[in-house]
């Protein structure tokens, strides 16, 4: 299990990064860093900078030199959870078997927190890109995690999913079009930008970048499919939250519109997508295979 | 009044710009673009873009080359309003004389406008420096705007605001340090980013951006205890909001700490303290120092 170690690797890697990104000075603004750092240390799986780290090893590049643009974009998921589970959105109680941040911290510091850990991955990311010789490809990278965070990408999907849950006056008809524009906006953008930022920081070609960001919404659209199935199917205690809760809230979910079978077969589908391009790229792929096979058979 | 005419062509501008990028598709997303359009034209003054447009021109740039940067900086200005005015933050139903974001939309669509706006402002700074040649000066424009909007700056100054309003479960006892701590981080430092920001795209030294930034910080300064002021001494029908509010709800603020005569004469020294420094300029400074002086004068 060779490519468990480079996991290991990269998830340490991120840590540390993250570590030293939020050590900062702690005056009258040390709430909002303690609650920043709260959601950050929480027990993410860091998959978005795993992906970001491998695209970048994968096509020749560093880990360390694509490190920014991992951080950037797990400060942008993390953000994206505290707003999400704030009580005028989804209203989460738990996440990660955790109290969320507006339960700890209160809803004013949980919504001060995501705005901090938004611009400190804007921060980090024009701090490096200032650094370089030749800024491009990570200027490349962090306008590519821009448009993907933004109302194009993941604040777009937040927009349909806050729109059809019945939390706003006006009642939209839940379709499967809709129900694909929040996956692929919601959670698959941000996946996408993972590997496409990895790749343009390595110096990545257009076609490659195009390539990985097929792969990626592939992967993006697989990984959310399954977290439904789990939610329907999974283990409470492995989870760390309760099951259950899309069927609850009446939510719309893949399994809920096209049902349980069909649904296991498009992640398994979705999946062979992605691993496709990855074999494209050869032998150095061979940990982001690894990884694309695993994330079909997880638990949580 | 030569220089209201400069200002009318700035204000224009930007409004022209911030149309553009707001005017875009229009799908599943059309909730969130109606959202943030509704709080980025609901009156604003425009002096951050105004102040940044002039320091690009003060210093041989053109006003078009720092409008990404002017426009950045309203956005920013503005999603920090909308989350300012949640009833987690200050509660407050009136801006400008218009019932505010969450008013309108609801709290999580203005959570999720705050959000859109923040991001966009960073996809336009990314988008203009990926174009450049020399993408330096706008980097260090953009990263400049990055660090006065983060946990170092505004977000630290809203923390230290949202601790001392007694809306989190730890007293903190008010000061005149900590009314500094959140004036200078607060207001000051978008102020002072707007005119570093447009001396740096326009090419500036070190030594120039700093500078400005001293002068940004000096009118932030003057211009916020001017608006507690006018919070004790306006207008209603002027200001378009209810005077009397800072008193209402216990806020921390420059008059009260040091009473009116002190602060109307701290105002009238930091105006000074800016002049001279835009004085220092030349002739090309003469847009900058009529509108800090017309500042102090200012009803709204």
């Amino acid at each position: 299990m060779e490519w468990k170690e480079t996991l290991s690797r990269y998830i340490d890697l991120t840590n540390e990064a993250l570590s030293t990104y939020t050590d900062i000075e702690n005056g009258e603004n040390k709430q909002v860093i303690n609650a920043m750092q709260y959601s950050l240390f929480a027990g993410g799986k860091r998959l978005r900078p795993v992906l970001t780290l491998a695209a970048a090893e994968m096509l020749g590049g560093s880990a360390k030199m694509a490190l920014p643009y991992a951080c950037a974009l797990e400060m942008i998921h993390t953000y994206s959870l505290i707003h999400d589970d704030l009580p005028a959105m989804d209203d989460d109680d738990l996440r990660r078997g955790k109290p969320t941040n507006h339960k700890v911290y209160g809803d004013g510091m949980a919504i001060l927190a995501g705005d901090g850990l938004l611009n400190l991955a804007y921060e980090i990311m024009l701090e490096d890109a200032i650094k370089q010789d030749n800024p491009k490809p990570c200027l490349k990278a962090a306008h590519t995690i821009a448009v993907a965070a933004g109302i194009h990408g993941m604040i777009g999907g937040q927009t349909a999913d806050l729109m059809n849950e019945g939390q706003f006056n006006q009642v939209a008809e839940p379709s499967a079009s809709t129900l694909a524009y929040i996956h692929q906006h919601k959670t698959g953008a941000l996946l996408a930008a993972a590997l496409t930022a990895g790749a343009y920081v390595a110096g990545a070609t257009e076609k490659e970048a195009e390539a990985m960001k097929s792969a990626g919404f592939a992967l993006g659209l697989a990984f959310q499919i399954q977290d439904d199935l789990l939610d329907l199917e999974g283990d409470e205690e492995e989870m760390g939250k309760p099951v259950g809760s899309d069927l609850k809230n009446d939510k719309m979910t893949y399994p809920a519109i096209y049902g349980v079978e069909a649904s296991h077969e498009k992640v398994r589908a979705l999946t062979d997508g992605a691993l496709g391009i990855f074999k494209g790229f050869g032998s150095t792929s061979a940990f982001l295979q690894s990884l694309a096979t695993y994330l079909i058979s997880r638990r949580s």
